[in-house]
């Protein structure tokens, strides 16, 4: 049994077999933008049901929302996305090319520049041949690489590499020397004197209205998660949740990627799953049951209690999602948590986990989830101008308990904790004042997942090319998608062992009409029974029923097993059963 | 019982109730832009998922597809949106205001100049009070008017009002006089000159990539439709399904609406679910079947036939359509076929049907279904050099049984029949010679509906506001939502008779866990069971249970039906195989 994962393998499958394709194709394709064909849609629909059934449906603390892609650019400047969401940019004043300033190492590597370095270290880079290159024309090498061209310069090059010839054996090495010399980044096509890197906004941008005016500037969502803050408070109002409770969103999102790449995992539109969960924050449930669970207590984190705090609520989500992420298809060992440094964490974050899957291309990150304090209901609060707080009974009560003298000892110990974070004390104790008459802003958690990155992530696992041995002893293989069969595009396919016999084909449609009323179902009647089989493997079929002479006497059909490949008779009644239980 | 469909009472309730929120709404709205709330968003998913069930997964016939909304701009060149899809717009060159030049006479009607008039005409509109009127200031009437205001000019309106005062008792009579005497058509806001009609394109345009430059400018797609021709080929290639076969597809379309309006209905931002429906050309038919099966053979329209022509293909499509909408909740009687004339036709189309519905503020298409014949593919194949034919193997073999003679007639026959139709005779013979060849390009059906819109017709229709009169005789009202159960957003409510009694407590939890593993169910403990009931009304929640002591004895619970009022003891098997009932 051997496993190819290769991505080129797996774009192959879902191009040949309609689960993606490239878009707009037919007129050479847009870069960075997918579509999903019959197959790809219905899985990418399936993983979405699915998450939402695990996400919404299923727990009573979560509401449903649809927003806009368009909103109202306010919101983009109160989340910092106006400001931060930009990737720094250089322009090479000669060739004029634009590019990521933390690419440049990628291009040069990639560039004509960088291979005829690297051709000159497999030659062995001596410094006479360094130095006929430098001197030789067609290098691609533009003018701010003259310095190196100059005697002066080269002799310097020569000398630092004499010096210490072991530093020198890489192509960055060699690119960073003629850096220095020349006293500037050059361009990695062309040589080129770089400008300095400009921030580059990944918000698409356009206009909303006939008048192109900076006043009806518009974006379009660089993620889901902004517009359940923006309408919290109308959830809030409608739904009949106190906090702790999630708002969560399924949709499109957009980001101008300088360079997409990886097949569908950096695309620029691309669609999210995500959850943002209200709690307390800890010092409201200190208040209300005299300390905070934390991580430290050990708690048992499959059922949410009161008394958590927010390290616990973090904790609790991760598990959750990874639980879900495993309830796809994705085993546990083929992912992983990485919790990132304190130095990597925005200024606002607790915690973050990443959720890592081994892609071929690199253990990259699937999805993430975020303890990020109050920060975006309060940025919204100070941008709009209307209150974020809510309003918790239950704390209300449990802080009238207290008499004037807790409540000041409380206040005080908040103070000092908030003071010995570098936090203002002051702002402390109003904060505390709040909480005594049951009002805060909630903190909250956020698992931010991509529905394309999961359909990736499922279809690499899914993935094997496995060599057989036919029934005549000859090699054979097969290509199959070990989707689980709650995603699996279709789940069920249907033949008639021969076509030309109306009682067996008829009975065989019997079977598919009554089996696709429940579930995804395929009829195919074309070609041998196997060439069908091979077929539903490569969608990652799970079950292929097959009616033949013996169906019309007992009512049994044969039950091919996508992964065994064993086939089993059965009645429908015991295949719904098998299908009912693969499917909860 | 009384019916008040006000699209205000409407957008409260959903406002009230956590369907429809304005997006952005805490930062002050955007025009034209909706978000769905906790109970929307379940009924939009609802209204989708019923649309895809019946129109992919119950069709053997009909294969999905989800591609992006921001595609190659050279798809919209070809589909004819680049260079037509506009609205005609004037600026005023006096206050800068843009208009559409076809809502002049709206905003003149609703703007300060036209109440002035009317205020004039109200207190009958004598020649001396015109005079004062034009001379006046603070009518906001700029320069262009002073023709107007001259003593030639004035004289002049004053003879023409003198003449025949009948001619000019409306504000638009009047402002057609000034026009006239102005010799341009003034701004309805300023009395300014207005700039000549331009084309506005209502497609948001945007950058895609870091470079700001007109070969980098893409569109937000205006409609879904065209993806599907853009793609397919790869469908074609990758599904199995041979002509007549359908591509569907659901999701977000943008259009830069100049005046958003009426609620929902006129979104900047909407939801479409279209399906093009391929089908052979009539010629193609008749080769293989001799004839062509026309409406006037009075056809059964429930199982698609072989020999049906585009006619009768497109009439199938507005009876699935009704099908579906009536399926959904609205009743037969609430809405109408509206058969487009042949001038209102878009020249590549042969029929075109819209289903109108009487919304409060007018009837108005909910949605449309086109015989659009070759006209997408063919502009798809000019436009990208790939040619969109299919091979129809069936149909090859059915010519190859025609002699050369026979062949010969077919062709003079079609050359004749489209030169009588003003098409050219030549082209027609390449057309049949191709079909010998079991070629063709495929012409197309194009069922387009919106979610949004569908769910405000939804909406509406099941608006009430009902008298009652209470347990005591006391008169009472209640708002109830008449769902159908398949597009309610909830489909059942389980309610503890008592909060305090842990046995009849539990034994709710145990019924509510049991039904929210099968469907949408609220859990709803607080107030008094009436007015737990109304608040499952305003939602429209089919059903609701009630647990009390007589269920820990025999099982049975209360079940309250949502129309009726009624009240039925049943037991979960029963309510099960009632809601079952009721979805399917």
């Amino acid at each position: 049994m051997e496993t190819m994962n290769s991505l080129d393998v797996i774009s192959s499958l879902c191009k040949r077999r309609g689960f993606i394709f490239h878009s707009s194709e037919v007129y050479g394709g847009i870069n960075g933008f997918w579509d999903y064909g019959p197959m790809g849609c219905e899985m990418k629909r399936n993983i979405k049901e699915d998450w939402w059934r695990f996400t919404v449906r299923n727990r009573e603390d979560v509401a449903g929302l649809d927003a806009t892609i368009i909103m109202h650019p306010a919101i983009w400047k109160a989340s910092g996305h106006l400001d931060t969401f930009s990737d720094p940019m250089c322009t090479c004043r000669a060739c004029k090319k634009l590019m990521r300033a933390d690419q440049v190492w990628d291009i040069l590597t990639e560039g004509p520049i960088g291979q005829s370095l690297q051709a000159l270290l497999a030659e062995g880079a001596d410094i006479g041949k360094l130095a006929a290159w430098c001197k030789g024309k067609g290098q691609g090498l533009a003018p701010n690489l003259a310095a190196v061209q100059n005697a002066d310069a080269l002799t310097a090059a020569v000398e630092a590499l004499k010096a210490a010839p072991e530093k020198y054996a890489t192509v960055q090495s060699l690119y960073t020397l003629f850096a220095q010399l020349a006293d500037s980044s050059p361009c990695p096509y062309c040589g080129g004197e770089l400008t300095e890197p400009r921030p580059f906004n990944l918000m698409f941008k356009t206009i909303v209205g006939p008048v192109e005016d900076p006043a009806n500037v518009a974006y379009l969502r660089p993620e889901t998660a902004q517009a359940i803050f923006a309408q919290f408070l109308n959830v809030l109002a409608t739904s009949r949740q106190t906090v702790p409770f999630g708002i969560a969103q399924m949709g499109k999102s957009f980001r101008n990627e300088v360079t997409p790449r990886n097949y569908t995992f950096r695309s620029r539109e691309f669609e999210q799953m995500e959850l943002e969960y209200f709690i307390r924050p800890d010092e409201a449930v200190e208040l209300m049951f005299g300390r905070v669970t934390t991580m430290a207590d050990n708690p048992d984190l499959s059922t949410p209690q009161d008394a958590w705090g927010w390290e616990v609520w973090h904790k609790y989500w991760v598990e959750q999602r990874k639980a879900w992420i495993q309830a796809c298809g994705l085993p546990a060992s083929s992912f992983e948590e990485y919790w990132q440094k304190p130095d990597e964490l925005a200024h606002y974050a607790r915690a973050c986990v990443d959720i890592l899957y081994a892609f071929p291309f690199g253990t990259q990150e699937l999805e993430g989830i975020a303890a990020r304090s109050d920060f975006d209901l309060s940025q919204h609060q100070k941008h709009s101008g209307k209150s974020m707080e809510v309003f918790d009974e239950a704390l209300k009560l449990a802080a009238a308990k207290l008499d004037d003298a807790a409540k000041a000892a409380f206040t005080e110990k908040v103070a000092a904790d908030w003071a010995a974070h570098g936090k203002d004390a002051d702002a402390a104790r109003a904060f505390v004042a709040k909480l005594f008459e049951g009002r805060f802003v909630p903190h909250v958690i956020e698992p931010s997942a991509g529905v394309d990155r999961m359909m990736l992530a499922l279809l690499c696992n899914a993935y094997e090319e496995q060599k057989l041995t036919d029934e005549k002893g000859k090699d054979d293989s097969r290509v199959v998608m070990h989707f689980s069969p709650r995603i699996a595009p279709v789940k069920v396919a249907v033949f008639p062992l021969v076509k030309n016999k109306p009682e067996v084909y008829n009975k065989a449609r019997e079977v598919f009409e009554h089996l696709r009323r429940r579930y995804a179902a395929f009829w195919d009647e074309g070609g041998a029974i196997g060439r069908r089989y091979r077929r539903q493997d490569e969608i990652g079929t799970p079950w292929c029923v097959t009616v033949d002479f013996q169906t019309l006497d007992d009512g049994t059909f044969t039950v091919r097993d996508r992964d065994t490949m064993q086939q089993e008779r059965m009645t429908l009644e015991q295949l719904k059963a098998k299908i009912e239980d693969a499917l909860i």
